[in-house]
């Protein structure tokens, strides 16, 4: 047994008693009354990463919720320099009524940590400084350069974050990050996310007459602009939900027979999936599959439609306007504001006569993610998960979007390596979530093997 | 000099000063608290044909405001038996303080007699009873038989009038009616109505999956219902606005030759129309023009839509369902039973996958109103036109609904001849409505005109 294995396996309970001190601090992040629980939660993080032997330990101010930041640099200008990141932010906890046990009041049942934060992401974030903590007892050094960025404003969407990342980008310069907050696919499955589709949002307002019109009167010789909108909308997709808008697939990148084989690797049940959102059949652009459809290709998605008369019963009204948001999800090379610019361009060249349309771009979109297939850090994590799992990861995408990784991409531009230790059934953002002690054990194994894999590689 | 005529020029001060009476009484139907001023005008209306020596003059209960009907039957079975209609009641005068004089109390200035109820409809509902009054007061008899339906609820929409008119049809029966509620297309240029829309109403509700879902998560393999609808709606109307539901436009009447003429003759100014409801275009089908359009072609109109986020901002939902209500206006010979199946049946046929629709019909529809051009009505007020304004009258539609037209049409198997002389500056339903004294004087010659040439025209 290797020196760091025999520390963790000393330091064990004690670990243990640490994480439940962590855990009850109601660092909720959305609420106001819990701000200082959020700064005490930030100096408990700092008070262990000193414990743990690493340097230059600091809270820096964002303007709302603190970031905590630490180093230890010391390996060479030959090696590694890897940022890992995570949170000591929690959701909110109502409903209060359907918690088990107090959220804040730890309680161990069986391999469960039952505790708001426990899987997202308190648990998951302290188990890498554990793991440096007992490479660093055990070896007295490490054979990579690390910081650690953690943060204390994840679960409301990091609105300081872009401003302050940009500004510090020399002291968070590394080669790339690991994210200590997310998720494996299964208990025995291991999994790396490679890819997220990034956003744009706009608004498209039809406006007829000065007035809304007696439908009697003028039906049928004036246009309506909720027919105007409904046939713009139609235009832009086909009967089967392929993209039409001119010039919107253009930068698309087309999906590799690698690509596609790693997807398909990973299992989906699309009767499952029908069962469960109890539809009569699953929808989407011909020769895709499911998962495809959800990781690798773009969407052009109506979010809300409205205009006229909504209340009950009948109005002969011809209306005055429609309106309609749209969301689109982008996949790589797509960039959002080109997209605003195609759909725009749509509209004006096929809107209906009779009316006019005006397109608002909706907040600043968000960037695609899709890490090249031989980043060095998912080769290395894949070495490390065939170690602890015996298998090889799924390669697997978020049809969603994750912050932090577009903004260290944005700002540093690298990438993050997803590696963390979470699972599907822990209730995350939910009453009673849970954390599984297997997963901690597991996570402080992982970063020690990760660790040195990373010197291995790079040398 | 003929008899009538001396008379109603003897009369003139006298009836002057009997409409200001009738039109003192607050009768607004749609305010209960003004119930028995309703009551209060039928009762006057009673006296009025009781002194005109019309016979069996009674008021008739209808469940609301009450109906009073009054005859005279004694020209003989081989002269015809006409039905004079109007409508005792008011709208209400909100706002008040837009009237210069209070509303019921009528004011003379120049040729405009100024209230409440002077245009719509008291003024033109006197003068055929003061017409007969000089008929009978000159001639001793009449050379018709006519029966009077007058009214108290016209302006609420007429709701007890279907079941009254279906439970006295024998009482009611004739060969057609007269409507003393309407007008004239312009001072001097008359007008015939001969066509009115017809209406039928439905809602369409597009559900997709069993809740809301992530637009990230699912965006691209789930059948948005917003989606389904616009194809759906889409699908209803070319891109130039031909209804494309399969057999809806199979019972329309083809416009013949004559009809085309008769509209082409009525004066239209797309440019004005394009002005006032400040839109860059008219828009409607290929191949009829704007008259034809709003006329005698119909409609299938949505007069909402609404489903997912309409709040500010940005979220990223793929929803559970969406919404549409339509109204469709129609023209002979169209059914709204089949064009409701006929709608139903579209949905059906187009409906993309993965979503599911249910089509409600919503109220009961009304069947669209259209006179033979050759109806001995309309030739014999073409006469009467000629005589009095020395011009051909327009023959003219409307693209919305005369409740008491199709109510005739539908209980009692008859037309209804419109003979009014509202004009359309007169501010019916506004604040300081008028009417023109030189109107009423014109009102009641050519009612003494017509039911001289309705024998005339018989014989």
């Amino acid at each position: 047994m290797s020196g760091w294995s025999s520390y963790l396996e000393e330091q064990k309970d004690a670990h243990m008693d640490e994480l439940l001190d962590f855990l009850r601090i109601p660092s909720i992040s959305s609420l106001p009354e819990h701000a200082d629980d959020v700064r005490t939660a930030g100096e408990w993080v700092m008070a262990r990463l000193r414990q743990a032997g690493i340097d230059n330990v600091r809270m820096m101010e964002t303007g709302g919720h603190p970031v905590v930041y630490a180093e230890w640099l010391h390996a060479g200008a030959d090696k590694p320099t890897i940022m890992i990141y995570g949170h000591f932010d929690t959701q909110p906890v109502d409903p209060l009524e359907l918690w088990t046990n107090p959220p804040f009041e730890p309680t161990i049942e069986g391999d469960r940590i039952y505790a708001r934060g426990a899987s997202d992401d308190k648990g998951n974030m302290l188990a890498p400084i554990l793991a440096v903590e007992a490479l660093l007892k055990s070896e007295g050094t490490l054979p990579i350069n690390l910081k650690f960025f953690f943060e204390g404003q994840e679960e409301i969407g990091s609105p300081q974050l872009p401003d302050f990342v940009e500004k510090n980008r020399e002291l968070f310069a590394c080669d790339f990050v690991l994210s200590a907050d997310g998720g494996q696919f299964g208990p025995d499955q291991p999994s790396l996310l490679v890819g997220l589709r990034g956003l744009c949002a706009l608004q498209i307002d039809v406006t007829g007459a000065v007035t809304d019109l007696h439908s009697g009167m003028y039906g049928g010789a004036v246009a309506n602009p909720i027919h105007a909108l409904t046939e713009l909308l139609a235009s832009m997709r086909s009967a089967d939900g392929t993209i039409l808008v001119e010039g919107f697939l253009d930068d698309v990148r087309t999906l590799s027979p690698e690509e596609r084989e790693q997807i398909a690797a990973v299992p989906n049940d699309d009767e499952a999936i029908m069962a469960e959102l109890q539809i009569p059949a699953l929808y989407g652009e011909p020769g895709y599959s499911t998962l495809e459809r959800r990781w690798a290709r773009p969407t052009l998605e109506v979010n809300g439609i409205w205009g006229g008369f909504q209340g009950d019963g009948v109005k002969t009204v011809l209306p005055r306007e429609a309106h309609a948001k749209i969301t689109c999800r982008l996949v790589a090379d797509q960039d959002p504001e080109k997209i605003i610019q195609a759909i725009s361009a749509h509209v004006d060249a096929h809107l209906p006569p009779g009316v006019t349309a005006e397109v608002t771009q909706l907040g600043t979109g968000a960037n695609p993610y899709l890490m090249p297939l031989d980043h060095p850090g998912n080769k290395v994590a894949t070495t490390v998960h065939m170690e602890l799992y015996g298998k090889e990861p799924y390669y697997i995408r978020s049809g969603g979007s994750i912050p932090f990784c577009s903004l260290f991409k944005d700002k540093l531009d690298v990438y993050t390596v997803n590696f963390a230790f979470g699972l599907n059934d822990e209730r995350a953002h939910a009453p009673n979530e849970f954390w599984r002690i297997s997963s901690f054990e597991k996570a402080k194994r992982a970063y020690c093997i990760l660790i040195h894999e990373l010197a291995a590689a790079k040398s």
